[in-house]
C-alpha cells in the first residue's frame, strides 16, 4: 500500500460548508490525526483509526503523521476552517524541514477549508471586501511585542483587520490589549464584530463600534473583524449589514 | 413565491472544491448573474435562467440582480474564490446601501468559497501559516498611492503578502511597481509564488525569490504570494514546499 497523507480543512463546523475533496479525502483515509474536537467531526467506519491529539502537540502529531504515511497509511490530519490559516500546515511542513530527506519525497496534499474569517465575513456581508490582513493573538509562539507592532502598522495601512485566536484559558489578555491599542489608532465609531461559533448552533454574531467593544465579548471560539475606516453598518430589522466599498476616492 | 439573494463563491476552478452549500444554492435557483466566464461555470437546465454580464459593470449587475430577488426570484449571484474577497459580496452590499429601503428587508446570504490565495498556498505547502495581508493590486477603484502604502507597512510588518489582481489588459503596470516595491524593502531571497489558475487544467506554479522574480510571471489569472523574512523553501524533486513558520523566536 502506498502511503500519503493530507492535511485537510473541515471549515468552520457545519458539514454543508466541507469541499467535497476533503470528504472524499476522509473516505479514502485509514487513518484520522488531530486535536480531539475536529477528529470528532468525522464519523467512525470500519477501516478507520482516529487518533486524538490535545492542542499543545502540533509537532509530535506532525511526525507521528508522517511516519504513518512514510509507513504505507493513507492519514489525513484535520484542521478547522482552513489548515494554512494558523493551523496544522505550517507545523506539517516544519516537521518535514527539519526530519528525514525520506519525508520531502511523502505525497503530501493541502486541501483548503473555508476559514473562520471568510465564513464570518460572509454571515454579516462584506467586511473584508477591500484590502486585509490576518493576525493570529495568541503569543504561544510569537513575541507579543510582535503582535502590538502588527496591529500599529496594520491601523496605518488601514487594513481590515481580523483577529484569529483573541483568546484562550492560558491567555486573557490578548484581546484586550488590542482593543486598548486599537483604540489609540482608530475612530471610536470603528466597526468591530464578534463571530462566535460560526455556522455552528452556537453560532453568536456581535456587531458593535469600537467605542462599545468589551473583551469578554470574545472567547476561544470566536474570530474578530475590525473594519477599516470606510466600513459601513447598514441598519435593518435583526442583524445589519457589515461592509467595506470596494472603492477608496482618490 | 418569495425571492431570495445569495452571493456564492465557486473557488477557484475545480468543482470538487465548491462547498455542497453553494451547490444546493444553484439547484434551487432560478436565475444566475455574474461575470460571463464565473455563470458558465454553471450547468444549463430547465428553468434556469443565464444573466452573463462584463466584468466592469458590477454595480449594476447587483442592482439587477437586487431588483430579480424583490420580484420574487431565486437568484444566485457567483464570484470565483470567496465572494467576500474583491469580488461581488461587497458591490452588492453597496447597492442596497445605496438602494430603495425595501431592498433591507430581502433574504440576502453570502456563502464562501475558497478564495485564490488559500488554494495557491495550499498547493506549495504553507506560505501564509503566519500573520499575513490580501492586498488587490488593481487601481481601478482606489489611488496607487495608497496601493503603495499599504505595501510598504505590510512588508514593514513583515507580513506574508497576497496580491490579487497583480496585472490585467487595461494594467500592464500595477505588479512591476509593485515589485519595484518589494526591492526597497525586503532581502533579495526573499520567496515568492506566482500561482496561475490554480486547481484548473491551466494551473502554473512558479517559485522564485525576489531578485528572479519578473512582472511577466503574472497574469490576469495569478494570484501572487510574498513569504514574510521567515518563509522558507524545502526542496525536493518537483515542485519544492514552501512554508512559513508558525513560530517568531523572541
Amino acid at each position: 500500500m502506498t502511503g500519503w497523507l493530507v492535511i485537510a480543512g473541515l471549515g468552520p463546523g457545519n458539514q454543508a460548508m466541507v469541499t467535497p475533496e476533503v470528504t472524499q479525502a476522509v473516505a479514502e483515509a485509514t487513518d484520522v490525526v488531530g486535536y480531539a474536537p475536529y477528529v470528532r467531526r468525522v464519523p467512525r467506519r470500519r477501516g478507520l483509526r482516529r487518533h486524538e491529539t490535545s492542542n499543545h502537540e502540533e509537532i509530535a502529531r506532525a511526525q507521528h503523521a508522517l511516519r504513518m504515511a512514510e509507513n504505507g497509511r493513507r492519514v489525513v490530519v484535520v484542521s478547522s476552517g482552513d489548515p494554512g490559516v494558523f493551523a496544522m500546515a505550517a507545523a506539517i511542513f516544519e516537521a518535514v524541514h527539519l526530519g528525514p530527506d525520506s519525508w520531502r519525497t511523502l505525497d503530501i496534499r493541502v486541501l483548503s477549508g473555508i476559514t473562520a474569517m471568510l465564513a464570518a465575513a460572509a454571515r454579516v456581508g462584506a467586511p473584508l471586501g477591500h484590502d486585509f490582513c490576518a493576525i493570529n493573538l495568541s503569543d504561544n509562539l510569537k513575541p507579543w511585542a510582535l503582535i502590538e507592532k502588527r496591529l500599529r502598522l496594520a491601523a496605518e495601512a488601514d487594513f481590515a483587520i481580523a483577529l484569529y485566536n483573541p483568546r484562550s484559558k492560558a491567555r486573557l489578555k490578548g484581546i484586550d490589549l488590542a482593543l486598548d491599542l486599537l483604540r489609540e489608532h482608530c475612530e471610536p465609531s470603528r466597526v468591530l464584530v464578534f463571530a462566535r461559533a460560526v455556522s455552528t448552533p452556537e453560532e453568536q454574531l456581535r456587531i458593535v463600534c469600537l467605542a462599545e467593544a468589551l473583551p469578554n465579548m470574545a472567547d476561544m471560539r470566536t474570530v474578530v473583524l475590525i473594519g477599516s475606516s470606510a466600513t459601513q453598518i447598514i441598519n435593518r430589522d435583526g442583524t445589519p449589514f457589515v461592509y467595506t466599498p470596494r472603492a477608496v476616492p482618490e
